[in-house]
């Protein structure tokens, strides 16, 4: 006989609204769907409407990822009743004023990283997150690597002093997929759209992570910038819409210039006064994705590849020397962060899972009221970090202070 | 204005029923859910019910995993009108019975690995998905490591003469959770259920992968196999029915027999004349869910790891020695198998990806109505395998020949 | 001024002749030019005199490696008073009667692996030894990779029990310089000369290795072995005085049978019951030389790799699961064997110090008078092991227990 | 009867005589004792004489590592009349005057790294050795990591174009022996003696190297130094005479000033255009001796890590993207550089043989009377950007364009 699950005390709904649906968008669906198949949540997401501005396709791509409705217009879905948390998976020039908007709708608000495509949007958006906040609004930013089991505890690892005092961090973000030189002119691209190039895309995403695992800010940097390959073709209409082209040379068409770094490498100072490098690329000929870092700590070290994202490697300093080494940890033990709810010991995850975990914390923060990590105001953060990184590029690589830093990172 | 997506023609759906909501049952179900969301279908994917014998936990299995309807007979999930596809993730002792029946009452059928405890079993079933082919039904057996892309990228490598003649295969899959001998006496160490031990479930995978990436069968074995911990603590009623218990020691509890293997170690003979080596154990301290290949051919020879699923190794034996080396292949590009509906180059996949291009092969078969890959034959065959394993084991490790090989490995 | 050291007190010389010069001629003359100077030595090697038979190719050797003279029969370099100690680096046919008459003449020896080309000669070799050893003469195999600081200090944690009761060794030992059919028959493919292949040259290695570093004999085996290429070019008159022939395919030349094998796989049972698993081949493509080894235990596990013989990896079962791993220990510490007489941590050894340490403990122990290891009578063992694989193979692979083993290896 | 070679053709005697016998005297003692035994020299080298001013140390060392005589002060070691060749071994203070001493009595010189411990030193040393080049002297700067045969290889693909145009440089050469706050205040960290600290010890090897493979200079640098640890305990009279104190630490001592920095960061760009990254650091926990380096071109990449030393990774951008990967060159075959008079495929060299390699190139760039490479002009280039880097640290890290840099490097 079948079994009804009348007593069923399935918890209350969260309405997920969606603004854009490319790489992105299929990457936060996959989270949205699938985080209460995964985790025990205090809501229940609800994939209520997704928007976009052409019209079938944003039909086309609710049917695909599963979204009940399909809106043209992104002030349409943040006006829907149906929709609790706006998600925004636009590119960084739109970010301010669709989650500001939705925050004073009343609406909880997951932004794409980086946060915004300037420090003074960045601070509108901290401002009005702060203002939310005291309505019992929650405002998160998609730096979803914070969500790498792996560097989940390697945060862990550091903050119970496994670590010591923090000596060096070195991290690289490297990508290749702008090595061909006919590769075509993206929105990515363009200063207007994009805000910076690798350093907003790809340096945003370190300088966010270094902070995060060291539990400090960084107070100062002296950085230099390069756009290698300065004209590329310009897309067509039609592969303009696509968010990543598939890199098909585009030889014959016209160019026009890149207004971007392709490449941006810094050095820094932490608060405790560690010495930090930094590089990200999107020129590095055979490195797809490839995100490493090592933390060298005076009690011990931890070292990271993206590449390999169910591994870290810790080597305690404490250890007798003819037993040290750096040990590769598999991190998919039921005592890692986010795995007591996933496969066996050895079952590897993937990119993916970072939005479900991503999901699954938001939720929870929405559940209690409690501050989220990242907050705005940590978005906010690596803004002015990139900020300064810009500023001392231009100004010669000299050593220049970021604004306005906090005691520490949570 | 939102968007009705009234011109949508949504392909038709297909209703699975699952048996058994353990370890596998969550990981088809993340198959089941997302699948559709990826990948292009020729039919879509409904959860419609899942059974199992205890009411509560199938129910509350239902709704964690989104499950419409939930039984507690296997056969009234199988006489539901809304089930076409029986997946069958039970233990190995009832798979016999449930997908012969599912199969002549009209049903599709996913059965988990090993298809059955015994070859008589293995061989009826077969002969059922023979006669239900017929009828245009399609039966799969869930060897779902031929769905690791890189592993399915290293069969197209063989097919193609990149490797030329083998010469070696050789293979380890290693776990260690019964390395501490107060582990619990679960199903799965019972003979009675699970068939065998180490070799049934972690051999049935390699033997498969083996011949499924040479292309060719084994024909014969020489094998040991050990348990090396002969009793265990039994486990209190409570406990039994999970289906991995977390490995806490029982010390006190009064000891049973294991009555499977720990391990099983074989050599083996391709058609071609190659040599094998293969591994499967439960013992091996450090090893959590480790399975190893390495296969070396006239032409070439590959390597890979399932800890670092996403890359596979090759070495082509006809570039210049200068620079000639194994190369590491990060298995994320859009040529790749089943990558180009995911994500962009250098984002890793992770375990469970392995079900949702399962079932994306299943329903893409039920589409077009082909025998699918692996069939219950290619299950029988691993199953024949296995019994001259232990035939051998049996006999001193004399060698043994493998019953009713084909001629070649689809 | 210039520094007379008129009160050095030199350690005696100790005479050395080598027989044969080719390889691995070349080899142990860095070991015995080099160990005085690295290692504190009761006595001083003293490169006395080396023979060949071919007259000019011997004195242009002995001049190359800086040897004294050069005698064409080794029968009057084992004559020679300066000629304390006889190195015998020829093929396994003539080892036999040179060590022997050397023990007679009064002489220490060194004796390339294997021990010898049959058990019968091996067990004749063992009983000279143990009757010189009366005399207070040594007599030692030259397993060179024991010396190998990793694989010393594998030895040394096994020892002292981190590993536990052992359950699994497996190991592989992998070339590749057979797998063009046209790489010419050397005498190393034919069984007058080189008594087994793969085999007796790599599986010798491997067997030898797996009992030093279990501490325990293998007691019994079950084996395939094949050589996939039966025929081969011949060599011209003047390639055939070659080693090592340069692996130029002689595709004109006429075929003559190869009369060993190309590949050996075996299982095996350790005294204590662990398993094991063994291959030695030529034919692995890609894989030049390339001895993999990894060992479980009760208590945690071993894994090497010869490609990186700086390393070690090591997990120990005991640590807790969050933070358990293989650590992979750079063996550069002064702590570990032999390093402390070398370089400051981090700075790699290669392939060729395990013949400056062959030869340091070789001295150590003629100074000491102790008994070598390993001995002849280890040697011994190892030509027991592969005399069980080849009776194996030759009975369908039947487990085939071998002979007089002791009770542990030294 | 025993062979004469009295037609031998011995290459006539190159007398070498070497100053300082501490952790490097011994290496190059290594690199003169073996170099003729192992390549095809013009001239064969001869241990004539070392020089220390401890008449019972250096006396002790010429026992052990093979020199014929010692003396006490330097400058009788350049005043013999065997001693053709000088090789300065000393802490970098002495460097100058020596090798100007023994360039002005004729002899040719080979001086450790770094050349000098200032640009004015380096020059005066430059023009001096630029005098001698005309009378037919030779010198050469010991920067031994060019004769990696993985880096020299590494060399000749990016000579070869198969990097195309350089995009991105990083190094990291990091050890770890100074994170201990109570490792004892040794002449390495002393200004006066060492010059200074990481800088000049790890980042002159990585400076050189980066310009060496690329083929051209650093033209800038933006840089930050540490010194975290400021004061450690000063050392007992007995133990400073130790180049290379164990790490005990001295916890009651008095504590003195660190005047060298722990550790240096910084950017640079090439004079191509290229981007690069360096970090050179004694506070690297778990690091030893790690050297790693990177560079991507438009044509392709290679990565590598002095820990595996005889390996070398390349990735070719112009592989389709489904087989392309970084391969891992095992650099042991005949056709690599400097490995046709070693060993077979497969086996591995260590340390040590870089110095071999080393006193080769010196030996053939004396045979011919060309220009060594490095030479001294070289070892200034590598000084100008040392004082770029400290002079760009002083003024809070901005750019600094390094003086007088050449087209290329060679």
């Amino acid at each position: 006989m079948e079994q009804r699950d009348s007593d069923a005390t399935s918890p209350p709904g969260l309405g997920i609204g969606m603004v854009g649906y490319a790489f992105m968008g299929a990457a936060h669906s996959q989270g949205w769907r699938n985080v209460g198949r995964v985790f025990d949540l205090p809501l229940r997401p609800v994939l209520a409407a997704i928007a976009g501005r052409d019209a079938a396709a944003v039909r086309s791509a609710a049917r695909r990822h599963g979204w009940a409705a399909a809106e043209t217009d992104w002030r349409a879905l943040i006006a829907r009743d149906d929709v609790h948390l706006v998600d925004i998976c636009t590119p960084g020039d739109s970010h301010a004023e669709i989650a500001i908007a939705a925050l004073e709708a009343g609406k909880h608000v997951l932004c794409e990283k980086p946060l915004a495509n300037s420090v003074a949007e960045a601070e509108a958006m901290a401002t009005a997150a702060e203002a939310a906040r005291a309505r019992g609004q929650v405002a998160m930013v998609g730096f979803n690597y914070r969500r790498v089991p792996a560097l989940s505890y390697a945060r862990r690892l550091i903050a119970e002093g496994r670590l010591g005092t923090l000596r060096h961090v070195r991290v690289t973000y490297l990508q290749d997929w702008l090595v061909d030189p006919d590769f075509p002119l993206t929105w990515r691209l363009e200063r207007e759209h994009a805000g910076s190039g690798a350093l907003g895309d790809l340096g945003a995403h370190i300088v966010d992570l270094a902070q995060y695992l060291a539990g400090e800010p960084i107070v100062g940097v002296s950085a230099q910038t390069e756009t290698f390959v300065r004209e590329r073709p310009r897309l067509t209409a039609a592969a303009a819409g696509l968010a990543v082209p598939s890199g098909q040379a585009a030889t014959g068409a016209p160019r026009g210039p890149v207004t971007v770094d392709d490449a941006a490498v810094f050095t820094a100072r932490l608060a405790s006064g560690a010495l930090a490098t930094f590089e990200a690329s999107r020129m590095a000929s055979g490195r797809k994705n490839q995100l490493r870092l090592e933390i060298n700590g005076e009690r011990g070290s931890l070292a990271f590849d993206l590449e390999r994202l169910n591994e870290l490697c810790f080597h305690d300093h404490h250890e007798p020397a003819v037993t040290a080494g750096f040990r590769r940890i598999l991190v998919t033990e039921a005592e890692h962060p986010y795995l007591e709810a996933w496969w066996p010991p050895g079952h590897a995850l993937g990119y993916e899972h970072t939005f479900t975990h991503q999901a699954r914390d938001l939720v929870a923060a929405i559940g209690t009221g409690s501050e989220p990590s990242p907050s705005f105001a940590d978005g906010l953060l690596v803004q002015r970090v990139l900020a300064a990184v810009e500023e001392s590029a231009r100004k010669n690589a000299v050593y220049t202070p970021v604004q306005d830093v906090p005691a520490e990172v949570r």
